[in-house]
Parts: C-alpha cells; sequence; structure tokens
C-alpha cells in the first residue's frame, strides 16, 4: 500500500531562507545563535548562507561574517547558496567553512528562469556548463541535477510531467559532457504548485525511467499542501527533503503569518517520527530553535508543533 | 495506487468550533454575517450553533439569537451542537430553522470522557440509550456513529486500533436496541495525535470489518498534520470530512496562530478540487467568507490559502 523508506535526510534551510525574507534588520549575532542552536539538534545538513547580491537581498550582506563566525559541530554538512560566478567565488573564500558541493540547476519553466535568473533555459544550459568547468577546476564535487518550478509555475501555469522528464534528460545529457554520474534529482515546489497526486505522477514517472536516481523534494507551504506533498513523496519512497525550522522563508511580505514558506522541519520530524520513520532529530532541541527563530524574528512563524507541543510529552 | 474518490462531502463546522473558543466578544450579526457568507458558497452542510452551557461557553450564550437570524438557503443543511438533554431541547425549540439529526456518540478513550463530558464510558452508553429514546420520540433521524479521541488521547496516550473497532461495535450494539440501522461513523481526532500512517490503518480496519459503512473523518491540525491526514483517508476512500473556515477554532489560548485548531475548508477545498476530486465549492466565494471570519475574529487565523491564493488566476 506504500513504500514509506526507514530514515529520512533533511536538509535545513531555515536560516538562508529566512534570513533573506525578513525584513529584519537581524544582526549577525543572531544569525549565528540560531545556526549553533540547528547544530544541536541532529540535523545532518544546514544550510547557513546565501551569497547573493547584497543590493537585492540585503538580509544577506552579512554572509562572510555569519560563516566566519558560528560554531561547526563535527559530522554536520554546512553548505552555502550561490546563483552565479560570483557568488560562487564568495562561497570558495570560505570552503575551509563549508562543505561546497556543485550541482546542474535547471528550471521546468522559461518564463520563471528569465525572471529570476534573467536567463532563458538555452543561456542556463550554457551557464551550467561553465559553473561545471569551475567546479571542476576548484574540485567541488557535483553529483546532482536540481529543478525549479517542477510542478507549476506562476508565470507558465501546470508544468507537465513530460517537460519534467525532458528537463531530467537535459541534466544527464550536461552531466554527461562532464564525465559526470548523476546520482541524485532534487526537485522544487519554487512556486507551491504540487498536490499529493501531482507529487506521486512525477516522483513515479521520474522513478520509472531512471530507477536508481535518489530524489529529493522542496517543498513549500503557501497553499497549506506542504506535509501532505511530503507524505505523498514519502509514500513513493523518497527519503530526502530540504524544510525550514519554525517554516521559515517564504513570500517576501513576511510577517503575514498565511504566507507560509518551505514546509516546516518539525512538522515534517513529527510526521516522520511518529510514523515509525528515522529522522536522527532530537524533536525538542529543534523545537527549542524553532522558538529562538520566532524570538529573533520578533514575529509568529508558521510552524505547528512548535506552537501545538509534541506527542511524545503526553505518553510520559 | 489509490482509491481517491470522484467527490466529497464537507461539512463546515467553522462558526460552531470557532465562536466557542474565540475571546471575543462577537456580536450576534458578525456570528451571521458569516453563517450568510458560507451559505454562498457551495457548501451543502454547515454547523450554526453550540447549544451548551452558556456558563462554560459564553461565546455561544446567543445560540437562539443566530439561528434565528441567519438566512437559510435552500440545499443546504444547517446544523446545531448539543452535549445533553438540556442542549437537545433548546435545539427542538428552533427545529424549523435546522436539520436535525442524532447520532450515537461514543469515546476511545475514557480518561478523556470523563474530563471532557463527566461522565466514564458506561454511563455515556446510558446516556446514549436515553437519547435515542428522545430522539425517536421526536422523530429525529439517527443514522450514525461517532467516536472522539479515535487516533489518540493527551490523557490516554495512543489509542490501539482493537479499541477503536471496539468501540465501533458498541455503537452498533447500541443501534441495535433500537432498531437503527448503522449507516455512517464519523472518527475524529479531537486532540491531534493522527497520523497519516494512523488514518490508513484505523480507516482500513475499520472498512475491512465494515465495508459498507460511510466513514467521516473529524480532523484537528494541531501539529500541522491536519491537510495530510485528510489526504491519507482520501486515499482510503473516505469521502466526507469536518472543516472549519479559515482553520477557526481550536485550542482555547486563541490568538496564538500556531494553536491551529480544524482542518482548514479551502485548504482542503483546493488540494480536493487541485486532484479531480469534486467539492462543489466555489474556492474564491469561501476565500471570501475566510477573509470575512479573520475580520470577524481581529486577528489572523491559520488557513493558507486564504493568505497564499489559489493557483486558479495563474491559469487565466
Amino acid at each position: 500500500m506504500s513504500d514509506l523508506p526507514s530514515h529520512v535526510e533533511i536538509h535545513e534551510e531555515g536560516p538562508r531562507e529566512g534570513f533573506q525574507i525578513e525584513p529584519g534588520p537581524i544582526t549577525t549575532d543572531r544569525k549565528i545563535a540560531l545556526i549553533d542552536a540547528l547544530s544541536t539538534t541532529g540535523l545532518g545538513t544546514i544550510q547557513v548562507a546565501s551569497y547573493v547580491n547584497p543590493k537585492r537581498v540585503p538580509g544577506w550582506a552579512d554572509a562572510e561574517a555569519v560563516v566566519q563566525g558560528f560554531r561547526p559541530k563535527a559530522g554536520i554538512r554546512y553548505t552555502g547558496l550561490w546563483l552565479n560566478e560570483k557568488g560562487l567565488e564568495r562561497a570558495l573564500q570560505q570552503r575551509d567553512r563549508l562543505s561546497l558541493k556543485g550541482g546542474i540547476s535547471l528550471c521546468a519553466s522559461e518564463p520563471f528562469i528569465i525572471r529570476n535568473q534573467n536567463r532563458n533555459l538555452a543561456e542556463n544550459i550554457r551557464v551550467q556548463h561553465a559553473q561545471l568547468a569551475i567546479f571542476k577546476a576548484n574540485g567541488i564535487p557535483v553529483d546532482g541535477i536540481s529543478i525549479m518550478a517542477a510542478f507549476g509555475c506562476n508565470f507558465a501555469g501546470d508544468i507537465p510531467v513530460a517537460t519534467v522528464l525532458s528537463t531530467v534528460a537535459d541534466g544527464y545529457a550536461i552531466a554527461a559532457e562532464h564525465d559526470i554520474q548523476v546520482k541524485s534529482l532534487s526537485l522544487a515546489d519554487t512556486m507551491a504548485w504540487a498536490t499529493p497526486a501531482s507529487i506521486k505522477r512525477v516522483v513515479g514517472a521520474v522513478r520509472e525511467r531512471w530507477p536508481d536516481l535518489r530524489i529529493n523534494l522542496h517543498l513549500h507551504d503557501t497553499r497549506g499542501l506542504g506535509i501532505a506533498n511530503a507524505y505523498a513523496g514519502l509514500e513513493m519512497g523518497v527519503a530526502s527533503f530540504d524544510s525550514s525550522v519554525a517554516g521559515l522563508g517564504g513570500c517576501p511580505f513576511a510577517g503575514h503569518k498565511g504566507a507560509a514558506g518551505n514546509v516546516c522541519t518539525e512538522d515534517l520530524v513529527l510526521m516522520c517520527e511518529e510514523m515509525g520513520i528515522a529522522t536522527g532529530v532530537d524533536l525538542d532541541a529543534l523545537i527549542a530553535a524553532a522558538q529562538l527563530a520566532e524570538e529573533i524574528v520578533a514575529h509568529p512563524l508558521p510552524g505547528s508543533v512548535m506552537h501545538g507541543g509534541t506527542l511524545a510529552k503526553f505518553r510520559h
């Protein structure tokens, strides 16, 4: 009846997603405090900074100081985000503090990538080739493809499954030219169009064609379906998810609690653990980090478990 | 791979759930305005009042005036809630305004029913027999069993599937003594313990034993799993749900947006409609009602679609 995995890997993106969108200003110290709190939770991957244009994203103007300041804990992969060569150069300057990993970054919607990164799909493929050369020159491992807007797009509407499949195939073709073996695929529901049914359709179609690919889901909760979509993914055997502590992130009109951002880490952890799927995360420590996040941004965040509480406390 | 129904029935409980918990005070006129707005949405069943002790639930002290004041629309079932004989007497006084339907109301947790209704399970069974006699004397149809705390309890912990099955069997035994044919079963996740996996386990076990029973789910969203649980229900063929516009209702510490109450009607409608499951509801009209609810309670409500918007607008 389902194919639930025995354990999942969770990539925490709260600091990066949250601080890029919060009106703030939030001091560097407070950003570091949240990262350090997340380091105590058992999360294995934490995205700690975004090397983006400080004029466009003032909330990450202090990326270097944050990365320099947090206390790394052994065994945790700390990652950063970049969108272009300039950002990658900045990340490389701090590679002793980060686990840099490259990827082939594609998009299932041409109108979206034009708006988001000011290049069309063909141009983006050229950019990917250039990036792969830089990754190689700098010894940065590459093992995966990621696809934005894989489930729908505010500018292109519904995205056919065939478009996702051809985009994955584009990624394989790019990888082949660089002798890269593709091991993972991240499907992003960038504008919150997915439903549990479309998650199953798309993941099922991808698995049918590339059965050995490790699939990751990057889900948004703008329309309240984030956790249901994660469950649909779990039922398809997906064992890797991006998420944000306290549901940090999301629409630029932050502060408006309904404009939920990424799927909430502690809600995802509770669902998994209550269904017997191991996450490696200490839920109480994670809730403490979520409450710290709420204190830092100084307005209510959309997470549910951080307000509603765990079930474990009632079992004792 | 799943057994999604082609259409679902949604029982709107926002007015009843919301006004019993909101600190208010909310005027009778505003309550009526919300009910009238909901009547324009296509919802087929709306619970419009709670005939409970005004000392314990001051928000419903004006139940009679609300029921007298709203504008009924043909084809909609307007229902009321009562918990004891006194409440039923009040509902009977307004039966020309309401669709009264009786039920056999049970609980899967003895500690919960003691706290909630000040009687143990054996006493509750006696109360049910007495109520059925009153329903019969007043010509009120009875067709179903409802079970509170069917998925877990803050006072009893996890509820074994066997306990739910034996509680359903108790309901059948009570019905048999009154020559009542049981057609429906409502399973309530009163304290938000359910996960998609436990929804499937419990619904599956009930369907195996009583395959013809129409199952309804009453879900809470305290831990963010409400919509995922609804999806799990849909996958098991469940085609009837209780929900609250804007996510009204929930924990008494209202105003704290995280303490989400019932699963949110418009989020449920969006998920269903986007998966091709008909609800009969006009989502735009429902969002307008949700926004009115937020205006009436004067603080943000937990619904997502009311803030994040529909997908339909991007398709035009």
